[in-house]
């Protein structure tokens, strides 16, 4: 089924003891269209600069991934540039120049307008409403990425625009963040009563968490033996998770789970090269196996 | 069916930002017996001082503890202070007197001699194995901890007795530690090659897993919406672990599964309450309801 993502492209630099990449094509809407385009055709909204070239745009061929709505703005493309620390568990932002981003509007083609499942990325509130507002009818689920710049900043902006959305996919840090409150299951059930109906906790290699009003679900990150890159680790997990369930053209409790594990095994692939390198090679059935592996990871009866 | 743990036996006074106890009874042994006792008899072997009194041996009353192998030597008890900071992530120790238990020799009862299930706790590697030569033949599983002290200071020591033992229970800091490696799967793989068949690994607030050379499981950790003091809580993770085990009379693939969910359920109790409080309270159905909760929390089916 229709599947539709806002979010940034961008040119990233980055930085790890594996290597490092002076301009990769990057942003959270390029890593969850390389993972939902696994699962289901992905429909993006973005926009890039003079300078992003065809061979740029590359990325995202021999995927399903329509660019219709990839706007093409006078002057750069969103450039960011990090550095990780050796055991890459902390980075440090060396560049954010927004560029053409600062300015970014999503437009959503006609074709768009009709998506069951979308994905607002990581971007103001406000201009996250005003992409539901271009939607002919309700899509069937709506889901969320925000970060500590919009919590803090533009709170009111980001708490109505909560009330419109289904699922929000943050990290536990946001997620007290939000609620103002340090525990993780305390703050679980305050952003629960601020409007989305499921809550999504990624916590890079500590795993993932879903929390429902009645029931809470733990899936485990997929052991790595090598982790070079963990850029857009958690777009590949929306991107997983999203693509399964537009896929299913369904959004049930049944399907919310299973959606979880594939969330889990697309953020695994990310790491484990750097830029979307990993992402870009993965076949289905490479998926499948870590799911079906990850499944067995968690399972016990008593 | 029966289960000896060895370990310490210690006065300590915590410090949290949830209350504070002067001299309260903790130690390894104490929070080990309290949590396995739930499931099954124990025998344990400790020592402690002279300033042990008949109301602090209560602590183990109304539970199947066996003390016959709790020695009374001259001195003080071992005495641990400690305070926690405002998140509980870390703490720092204020005060460590081994008194007695510097020269504890761990000395089995003729009737431990036969216990089919053994927990040597932290101490120096040498006694762990000093245990195993007391026992009248091989039990059915040994498990072990240990820390980084010993795993730094005593490394061929504790190498031996790690080729005599089924199960480590250490943490995934201690598993890098030991295994030189910091990345967990690959320190999993390279302990495995060290001698147990199994590794548990735990991981506070991120749950626990346990690697066997052909299968990994991963437990969350049961979610709380009020932690007051972490002391104690991999102690009680073990105490589930092998209460569970010794209550099954079996250490198959099946019955280590379901005692990782009983070791997660203690692990939760522990820290709910100052020191050993909590744990006393428990009764066997609230452990029971945890862990058919916490099953609930991994299930999911492809």
């Amino acid at each position: 089924m229709s599947l539709l993502v806002v979010g940034s492209v961008a040119f990233d630099a980055i930085e790890t003891p594996f290597g490092k990449t002076e301009r990769t094509v990057g942003g959270a809407a390029t890593y969850f269209s390389l993972a939902a385009s696994l699962f289901s055709p992905v429909r993006l909204v973005g926009v890039v600069g003079e300078d992003f070239a065809a061979n740029d745009e590359a990325v995202f061929h021999g995927r399903k991934i329509d660019l219709a709505g990839l706007e093409r703005a006078a002057g750069k493309s969103f450039f960011w540039a990090g550095r990780y620390s050796d055991d890459l568990r902390t980075r440090e932002t060396l560049r954010t120049d927004l560029n053409v981003f600062a300015a970014f509007q999503p437009k959503l083609p006609d074709a768009y307008r009709d998506s069951s499942f979308v994905f607002l990325g990581n971007i103001d509130p406000q201009l996250q409403r005003n992409v539901l507002k271009q939607m002919r009818r309700r899509p069937k689920l709506v889901a969320l990425d925000t970060m500590n710049y919009w919590i803090s900043g533009t709170r009111a902006e980001l708490e109505k625009t909560l009330k419109l959305i289904d699922a929000l996919l943050i990290n536990d840090e946001e997620a007290c963040q939000l609620a103002g409150e340090s525990n993780l299951l305390r703050a679980a059930r305050s952003v629960l009563r601020m409007g989305p109906k499921a809550l999504v906790i990624k916590r890079g290699e500590y795993g993932s968490m879903m929390f429902h009003r009645d029931s809470i679900l733990a899936v485990p990150a997929y052991p790595l033996e090598e982790v070079h890159d963990p850029t857009g680790a958690g777009d590949s997990f929306a991107g997983g998770f999203m693509g399964y369930l537009a896929s299913h053209a369904q959004a049930n409790h049944v399907s919310l789970r299973r959606a979880m594990v594939y969330g889990s095994v697309l953020g695994s692939f990310a790491v484990e090269k750097l830029g979307v390198e990993r992402l870009r090679a993965i076949k289905r059935r490479e998926a499948e196996s870590r799911a079906r592996q990850l499944v067995r990871m968690m399972h016990i009866k008593l």
